[in-house]
């Protein structure tokens, strides 16, 4: 077979890059001038383009063109593989907790605490024409109550959205929610009784323990590798000497670690639910939000027993404050349909309307894929700033999706007592004990950047950089 | 001390009523021209229709002017009062629930089911009009995240508009949620623990019975009297012989029976809660929809120990589908806030931002004035035919505000049959046994009157009318 013609453009293209023809950051010639000077059709040149992209070696800017992607910097160790729980634990809050949250929502700050992506990400006059067309076509009706299991428009393009990450499930599988956070309680009560073990990464999204705590749930902390996700290994071990309710876990792009699962990683972990009889609850947050290249698989799709749960959101790249999430099962259906109505009723309609429609028509996956990319950016400036400034020994991690920084600092620093340094500062970020049933890792912090990098943020990077020197346990 | 002018003039028009001058559902001179008429000024001439307003003798329509209601029907009998629990018990689902539930979510069939406003009381363009504006002056930040307590726009003016219930709540005693089904399961989660006893008004709504079923309490049944709400009697004697943890209670115009607690009531029952320490959970989600005259003082007015958690929404009068509630309390507003934060993480932003304007500028107490007083014509047209198509014997509660129906047929008819014959000619009722802890009221049944009355509406009340002889135990 021989070699297509776009691929053989592409890797044309490729070698001008290396070889400095087009630096870093250049821009590529237009898809009409490639066409007209390597005398190629113009489809050939967009598959050429549109390879190299998913190679993420260029990068499209809407309305600008193409251009050569920054070499994703390299330098600097990865954090190190976490620890394993010896047994089950109830989750402890960290008494610094309270400090943060309120900190997180404070607008003035430096915002590094809160996994929420800035301003300019949010296409507001967009949602704002939606809402009004959507308003006009519907009348009233875009206000009544929208009972579970929610908006069919919204359920049925979800389900053809899915079909990319492998997933099939039916519109009626699907129960939407006000978000991503509902959706996980609704996943953890429709398959744990208080008293129950859950098994969660470790480290991991502190609302996921928070959840755990307060629905009387015990936890085993699984150790996370900071490119490859949760151990399987040690999963089995634990699940050997307890039985577990069920498993949280964040395949794509884990928040705090931005790891992801290899495909054979995600088979293996479903194989292990079906042995050990235990419920999969996979958290899709973030799985749009790979900086190049196509979306991970999901978990769900490795799953021909119905037993993964997963729950996802608009919130991490359109708007947070729109409050849209779901949760995808057939077989813990029924049970989700049923604790929705029960516990919040209704979800916004006009919310879910816009939503859907933002998905039809309203531009979503070429939105998703700029804001990807500008996340991809600002990750990488974030770690370099802090690899520089930060005390030697410093450990970040390199996500290829999604916009928070895992920083490993030496034992002897205390991420806790820099917190409350930072603060004073007006700078936030999340200490590692946060992110632990435990109250541990301690010498590690998570850094958000989904807000464009500024001057401000390369000031409080060095600000930090100089307050952790004082952080000494 | 001399009569006022203004209340001379009422009572010389509330004679001319009484003698047929102006008979019902006439219009009465304006207000210029009632004031040229009686030679008195503007102000004295609006007071006096204002006065009248407040008897209910009369009514205001928008740009319509002033109109002699119709006589409140008081032919047929109330509701007789329900009975108290020997025990604390578990909350049983009736079989029927599921088929109830999926058809109150058909908007095909004739809307008797759930408590929603008709299409006609949403002021649908209001709201994208203000939604626009909020856009254009937030930008970006109208998507943000609203990390709980929650908007202080929204806050402050709940704050303010509290002061006419008679409540004195700071803003910052304030948790904003995403309708009151949220708000109740806050209440009941910062009071409660599994296996705790909660007392609840027989009949109660069943969203109520519902939380406490899942979060594992344990129920006792208040007898309610159909017009002046819980027993306190009985109310002492339960918490004699259990230990409550909570009360709920609908104060203000009751779901179902419409019932309005009289103050001296709302004081015992403050000072039993204070003398046994229960918390006292008041769901306010009706006390504005009073058919005419001042709102009932709310009970959380009579407190000074803190221990009345109220609750509310605008889901009943503004937009069902806005998701906008809230929660006050001062004893408990922080654990509210932790709660609130795990379980749902924000509110949405643009709502409420939305909603505040509209307490602000936008008109709602105008909108609540008109839509309060057109649910008093619904009530009392579907009253009428209730009491004309149904059985000899058949009571029917005469509500003063909201918009629903409780009907009790005499006792060999059955409304879990009836509900499942009515669906098949399309009608949706609630039957009495979903109000109920023990699947009792099976007698009884709850019509909603949020819709404006139409010949369908009247058509369906005969159909039901017709099927219930054939429902008999």
């Amino acid at each position: 077979m021989n070699t297509p013609l776009y691929q053989e453009l592409a890797t044309k293209i490729q070698g001008l890059i290396r070889a400095g023809t087009f630096p870093s950051g250049s821009k590529l010639p237009s898809v009409r001038r490639l066409s007209r000077e390597q005398n190629v059709s113009v489809t050939t040149a967009m598959e050429a383009y549109s390879r190299l992209e998913g190679l993420g070696l260029i990068q499209s800017r809407p309305r600008s063109g193409y251009f050569v992607r920054p070499p994703i910097v390299t330098a600097g160790q990865l954090p190190k593989p976490s620890e394993q729980s010896r047994k089950p634990i109830t989750v402890q809050y960290p008494q610094i907790m309270q400090a943060v949250i309120e900190a997180v929502a404070n607008p003035r700050i430096v915002p590094f605490g809160a996994a929420a992506p800035g301003d300019e990400i949010i296409p507001h006059k967009r949602l704002s024409t939606l809402s009004n067309a959507l308003i006009r076509r519907h009348g009233a009706a875009a206000f009544r109550y929208s009972m579970a299991p929610g908006r069919k428009e919204l359920r049925a393009i979800i389900s053809r959205r899915m079909l990319s990450a492998g997933v099939q499930a039916d519109p009626d599988d699907i129960v939407t929610t006000q978000g991503a956070t509902e959706a996980l309680a609704l996943a953890l009560r429709a398959t744990t009784s208080p008293g129950d073990v859950v098994a969660v990464e470790n480290p991991t999204y502190f609302g996921i323990l928070h959840l755990c705590k307060d629905f009387g749930l015990n936890v085993v902390e699984v150790p996370m590798d900071a490119q490859k996700g949760i151990s399987i290994t040690a999963l089995e071990e634990l699940s050997t000497n307890y039985k577990i309710a069920a498993c949280i876990v964040q395949p794509s792009f884990q928040n705090p670690l931005g790891s992801c699962m290899p495909d054979d990683t995600k088979k293996q972990l479903v194989d292990l639910a079906i042995a050990r009889d235990f419920a999969l609850i996979e958290d899709d947050l973030y799985g749009e939000l790979g900086h190049s290249g196509p979306r991970p698989s999901a978990l769900a799709g490795f799953d021909k027993d119905g037993r993964v749960i997963q729950c996802g959101s608009v919130s991490k790249w359109l708007a947070p404050g729109i409050r849209v999430g779901w949760v995808i099962s057939r077989k813990y259906r029924d049970e989700i349909r049923r604790l929705k109505a029960i516990h919040s009723l209704s979800s916004s309609t006009l919310s879910e309307l816009v939503v859907a429609e933002y998905f039809a028509i309203g531009g979503a996956e070429r939105h998703l894929r700029r804001v990807s990319s500008l996340f991809g950016e600002y990750c990488a400036e974030m770690r370099e700033a802090v690899l520089r400034e930060f005390p030697a020994g410093t450990r970040v991690n390199q996500p290829k999706g999604g916009f928070v920084l895992w920083v490993e600092m030496p034992e002897k620093y205390d991420s806790e007592l820099l917190s409350i340094a930072a603060l004073e500062h007006d700078i936030c970020l999340i200490p590692g004990s946060l992110f632990s049933a435990s109250c541990g890792l301690k010498n590690c912090l998570r850094l958000s950047c989904g807000h464009s990098w500024s001057k401000r943020s390369a000031e409080a990077i060095r600000t930090l950089g100089r307050l952790v020197t004082t952080c000494v346990r």
